[in-house]
């Protein structure tokens, strides 16, 4: 049984694991004001080439997103994120825990624009209604589309003239800066949004999540929430060690490029076959809409997750590609699914 | 430069290292629930003799508080902690930040009594005030000291019959029950509290707090609450493998029984030159009080923090041995002290 | 200038300010512990016709559903509400400031269905979501709508069999039931919902809320979350005194009578100049869809809001009588406005 | 039997109650946007002599305490405040609910002062702890002690210099501002804290504290705030009406001499029958401690409010009067009290 569950069914890449072996006995200051944590911060602000950033190595993804949103906003505030942003839907109500309203817009494709945010802006008008405050959008996102160049620009821009703070969760931006698609570098997110996040957890790291401060105002105190929310890493130089093996010697990109590559070989599969996806993604999340007979068969042999009911006879379902899925495991599903594709599918 | 600033300076027993890079390029199931979290929690079952309880592996003590006691209140609900409990002190008002209060009395020994709660009973009569619903202690306490099973027994009949839960937080929950001082088992803790944890993070695990719910209405839905709070660790497993390995031979109790010996030396080193102490500990932190000078000298070549300021010319100081400490550097150090503590105290 | 904005223009009806005057320089018990309070409450079981109900008298609305949801819920869990419900749109976030989201269905009518909830429930599947355990509506709804006997016990009975708390919210249940479509009771309203209140401020009173508690489960320590929310009035027994006028002599019902027969005639005018409605209201809120030439000399001497851009060239407006709008000014209305449609609609 | 148990026994004073009557009938604008608190407002800002500032007229001292501390702090900041403040003691953990800690200093007079304040800030020194950044006082306190210019001058340039914000709780200003110690102005209060209130309800309106904000960075959006938290009260002339009345002719400032003379005659009374106090209080609370058994005999004619156990035979009580404590009833109590002083006392 081989798994397309998630990009974090296996632990580390063997480098980020040998690391921290090394450094395993060796004494360390706790909290994060280690030696390693600040050498991968030095990296980070190489990769994004500045240095007037507040850099925080994070364990979790709803973990960020919950102390930078509840950092930024004053009671009242509220944040914009697409219907199927992540924290819309699948944080249990974090964002809400701490007090603050999500506004959401559906989208065709995962993806905030302009118009999308102009909306949720002309609908609140006074102190009856929450103050829309931030701009939350996921690279990619959760149906695995990506920002161009383009887009994010005339966010940025938009956010800006509107006095939106804009955050970019990144728990999967290796896998959009490495696909066939991208044209942005990490230091254009940097340069356009106010916030943003280095994903570890689903690409090759135990945990972590690199956060990039780059709006002044979005920096004071910030390791107090940190702190308050259950977040600072009594051993935080286990997140130095590991963001230090990922932007040395590009193992963050090559992780990311070896998932991109192998949901390539999944996507083509699926579309020689004549299916159709919920999503145009071409990055290591995808969503193939097929028949429920030929699922069925399948998950005799795979594990991956059902995305959306399409009719009474189809299923979108999700297929994940990581750094550590197999070259052998993809090449033997190609085949089987060729197969059952062909007995399922025929008539 | 030797540090005996916590217990948490180094990564993890190598024993626990070794398991981690054993598992790390199987597939495992998200979120712990894989079967070395499923393994992890029958080995803890076996060690406390029950099986009638719900067991949650947390990545830290701060995220472990807060959850447990935010799931336990209703929002005019208050949690009764000595002054000096870490909820109180150093986590940043976390539980204030979930909408209790934490009301405190002061105590000789950071232990909680019938009678000192009983004071914030007396005071808490209507709707006016917030109503204590849970009481907080921890063991070993902050400042080293621990509880007996009849102090236990007494505190738990109280809480029972005053219809409080009792949570005992064990983030040094190893160096209580290896302790000289120490009557109680695991199991008489599971038996007479409601809640309580077994501490990973500062007894050789990189990170991790076993939770053990033993009263039934504290239960429910309690993973709803983990995952709302930023806590469930996508790799789940990690934390089953590291609580696997400390609870198979024996070597959660080796680690704290080792931490407790390195005091143990201090703390004889610190006797027999003439010095007295903030707080009767038998385990792995210890609180001299020590001439200012002295402080100084032996800051030259160790690291170790203030406690508490107790005159012009003397403070108390904490050293903190752990799993990690090296029978050599507790050797040398002796050496060290003896030497400077007469030269610095003759007169 | 007459102003149709809403229900709350004025102050008091005489009876109410007479009462009032009346009590003025006596000496009560605070906090709603006083007599006034008590028999308001025996008047309200008496209406309700029941006395196993917990009440709590309340100044305002957005209070009352704050305090109320928040005593209700868990962190993790959710209220789930019409698109439209006045907690969704206009209380500033309020119930996500208390840490709950606030799950929302489109509805044609402002009013939720089982079907609409079922889909709601449909995709809160595990602990990665909030988890939905109350439902709120409002009768009358935020466009004027009303629910039938039959709508209720649908929604009731569906609601116990999914576990569900079933809030109504009364700011208008008097326009509610007295208009010519009620079938209900408010004795059914107590039977079939888990609590509802009974709104005083748009219907009479210079404000208050009743609060009528059915579900034991809702019941216990309710004002210590009226305390919190700082809600307690210190002359709480002004609250007492408002309801006892209420529900002596049918003033509750005789207002509120009142409010809908002068919304009757606007209704009647509207449609007989051929305007067509957003809603279909027969409530003391009218919401006739107009040209915007015609609004803009209607605004000359007469107030009212928007409600929604319908084209180019019409808008949806609102018209809210109340207990205190005066005859004359209607028939003025009635008059000025068939003039101005003869103009402004003629071609 | 008459009743000392507070100063909000009675409704309003009969000129506020009058003009209440006079504006019932009117139409005014909602939710504090009318002409008649537009007026209040400018006499409030004669009293204060400035015209830069924001004013608020709330409902309750609960709401306004929570909505200005709420308001002004960041999630991981906290108020510091003296152990018998009404915000730590008597609000049931509001504070709290909206995520703040409070702070406490014991006081033997209920007044903070640099010193104090100082303790605490030493003591906070990292981000393992909450941030301190406002100073909550009251004026009178808690137990009827006042604060002078020069202490008020001292404590507001100790805030500014460490950059805290000054918050003045004035439920009881008007007692202060009348009372024979007292040499400060409202226009002082203004001057020397960020942000204070004026109360209404303890001084003879039926409700509504006026909050006053002078420093700029605790104004933005303070009316999203006072709606999130419920107290946005839809007829919100009603609070302009009765501050209107409260400013025009000095009604305020009258009540309050009315009421601290009546306290003068209770204090003269228990002086001279050999009493001590709790509290060196001239204000409009006097909190002798008495025998037990005098207390009980008293009881039968009088209310009153235990305030501390002294010893076993002994227990300080409150005696509060106010602007409609009648002049006939303190000559009764007089008189009976010295009858049973000499019964109870005389031996």
């Amino acid at each position: 049984m081989y798994c397309f569950n998630n990009d974090y069914s296996e632990g580390a890449h063997p480098r980020i694991m040998e690391a921290l072996i090394q450094a395993s006995l060796t004494q360390h200051t706790g909290y994060s004001l280690d030696s390693h944590t600040e050498h991968a911060k030095e990296l980070i602000k190489k990769e994004i080439q500045r240095d007037d950033v507040d850099i925080h190595l994070i364990v979790g993804g709803t973990q960020t997103n919950l102390i930078t949103i509840s950092a930024a906003l004053r009671p009242h505030q509220a944040v914009i994120a697409p219907e199927t942003g992540h924290i819309n839907v699948h944080e249990t109500g974090s964002i809400e825990s701490a007090g603050h309203k999500v506004l959401t817009q559906p989208t065709p494709d995962g993806k905030l624009t302009p118009n999308l945010i102009q909306k949720t802006l002309d609908f609140h008008t006074d102190e009856h209604m929450v103050q829309p405050k931030m701009v939350y959008i996921s690279n990619t996102t959760e149906i695995g589309t990506q920002y161009t160049l383009a887009e994010l620009e005339a966010l940025s821009a938009f956010c800006r003239q509107k006095g939106l703070y804009l955050f970019l969760d990144g728990a999967r931006l290796g896998a959009a800066l490495t696909s066939l698609a991208n044209d942005l570098t990490m230091a254009d997110i940097a340069r356009l949004t106010d916030v943003f996040y280095i994903g570890g957890t689903k690409n090759g790291a135990l945990f972590g999540e690199g956060l990039v401060i780059t709006h002044p105002d979005l920096k004071p105190d910030f390791r107090f929430l940190i702190k308050q929310k259950g977040a600072m890493l009594a051993k935080g130089f286990l997140l130095g060690i590991q963001f230090e093996e990922l932007f040395q010697n590009h193992l963050f990109y090559d992780m990311a490029s070896h998932a991109n590559e192998m949901a390539m070989v999944l996507k083509k599969t699926f579309s020689e076959c004549g299916f159709s996806f919920l999503s145009e993604s071409v990055t290591n999340q995808q969503f193939p809409i097929l028949p429920n007979s030929l699922i069925a068969a399948l998950r005799k042999s795979y594990q991956f997750l059902d995305q959306q009911v399409i009719d009474d006879a189809h299923t979108a379902v999700r297929f994940v590609t990581s750094w550590a899925t197999k070259e052998e495991a993809v090449r033997q599903f190609v085949s089987d699914f060729k197969t059952l594709a062909d007995t399922y599918c025929s008539n």
